[in-house]
């Protein structure tokens, strides 16, 4: 069950556990006790991610994760991939148990864990609310939805949470960094928005799949910007055309979002939350702080994959 | 989701907070804070409860609970249900934060539920595995088997972590009571043993159900027993007969029990574990914990209901 679900990610998320404490130690090498302890935590969240998918993929009907099928989906296992989400989470928390209960920060720690776990749930709701499978509603795609998705969702425990573990493996009190919060969970928006235009418009021989967001319904940004900006006709189209698996359909709706300049209006976003993102980090007191979050942007600013 | 799912039951586990500190501050009457503070531990185990249900009745793909549809049957819910059930487990730990969280035991009570949660996974797998719908296999059925299942999956949480939050809450380290946790599990297992007896031969006007493990082809206390005390021919009458539907099945099974004398070891059993549990208890340097496994005990013994 951990060999098919645990590997097979990018492992972004639990490498950025370990870059954002090398900047936050800046210049000191870290000590192997660190460098293990920021590798823990880094599988902890990898874990996280991994319990959420197992769960989500069987929420949304999936087929396949990471090029197999889903757990949930091979011979034997069904329903009780529920019982293994729960298994992968207890794990992390035993985790943390096991090699932090001496450390002044546990307590944080796990405080930390378990509030973006609350977070992602409520994010998990919130779309499964917004996008039921069978019976989806456009009317309920506007933009303040879709950000409160991808900031319960996804951004607190992709973006928020490494940096976060980091910042309490060096001492500090997260009371203090809530407006390093908001950066990250802005940064991980921008990160979702670039996810659903390159679903879109992405060389699929890049980011190595073939995007089906339209013919899946899914609540994207390009979608929820094209029902705002359609007029009459090009509404009716959209609301014809979109979560249909026929190539015609989806034809149709790419024509709209071309029509509606969406790949300029993504550039026009792009610009706008990177210069807000380098405002916000430049004004972030501590200077260390301001290096990671740096060098998360420079990761991920106009990433083609 | 809150209202179909956390009310409904007995409320033992909960009130079993309640009265467990009442025995630990003997003589002396619970302060407004204590009682408000035993409450709310007490619905966050039946919280727990109401987690452990929602997904197991998925995975156990049941009809009813509670004399109700079983959440994920309720029209509009579905899979969603397996989200609802880790919101129910999460706010467990928003509660402890919020009313706990300066105190002395706040991260023993944390760890606490962290375990006691695991353990339950670990007992709800043990018995996914050894009953897994639609290809029951009784070479499985064996006593140190049902014996795990039935500590994992039911003691630790119903009996062991009510006593165990009402300990932390008058100071007490867990460490010093592993003894005490001993007992619960095995007045625990006890109880479980207690429930397949009577879902073959309780009174369903006083059990307020009509029991079909026989027909669900249940690990129960009494097959196992069976199939441990048969001769080659009644094992043969049982393995044909045992989870079958039909009313004549049922009887076949029900007589092999009979000719077993099941009723009669089940009378054995419960006095040797009554005499056991009796000494350990005695055997508590902690009077006041004495006080408590013997009220606990004087509820379950020779139950009917």
């Amino acid at each position: 069950m951990l060999d098919h679900n645990v590997p097979g990610g990018k492992l972004n998320r639990g490498i950025s556990v370990v870059d954002s404490l090398k900047h936050l130690k800046s210049g000191v090498e870290l000590t192997k006790e660190d460098k293990f302890l920021a590798c823990v935590l880094g599988w902890c969240i990898e874990w996280l991610q991994a319990y959420f998918l197992v769960l989500d993929d069987i929420m949304d009907n999936s087929i396949t994760r990471r090029g197999q099928p889903c757990w949930y989906r091979v011979p034997k296992v069904g329903s009780i991939a529920i019982n293994d989400g729960i298994v992968l989470r207890n794990h992390i928390f035993r985790l943390l148990r096991l090699h932090f209960r001496s450390k002044a920060y546990y307590l944080e720690l796990n405080d930390l864990f378990n509030e973006v776990e609350y977070q992602t749930t409520c994010g998990q709701m919130l779309d499964l609310i917004t996008t039921p499978a069978g019976e989806v509603d456009l009317s309920k795609y506007v933009i303040p939805t879709y950000l409160k998705i991808v900031q319960y969702k996804t951004a607190y425990y992709s973006f928020y949470l490494p940096v976060a573990c980091a910042l309490l493996m060096v001492g500090k009190s997260l009371d203090d960094y809530k407006p390093t919060k908001e950066i990250l969970v802005l940064m991980g928006t921008y990160f979702q928005v670039q996810d659903d235009v390159l679903d879109c418009y992405g060389d699929p021989q890049f980011i190595g799949k073939i995007g089906t967001d339209i013919e899946d319904s899914k609540c994207s940004w390009l979608i929820v910007q094209a029902l705002k900006r359609a007029n009459k006709e090009q509404k009716q189209c959209l609301l014809d055309n979109y979560g249909k698996s026929d190539h015609e359909c989806v034809a149709k709706v790419k024509a709209i979002y071309k029509e509606l300049a969406l790949q300029t209006v993504f550039l026009e976003y792009e610009k706008e939350v990177y210069d807000k993102l380098i405002t916000e980090i430049e004004s972030q007191e501590d200077h260390a702080v301001q290096t990671v979050l740096k060098a998360f942007l420079a990761k991920i600013y106009k990433r083609q994959k």
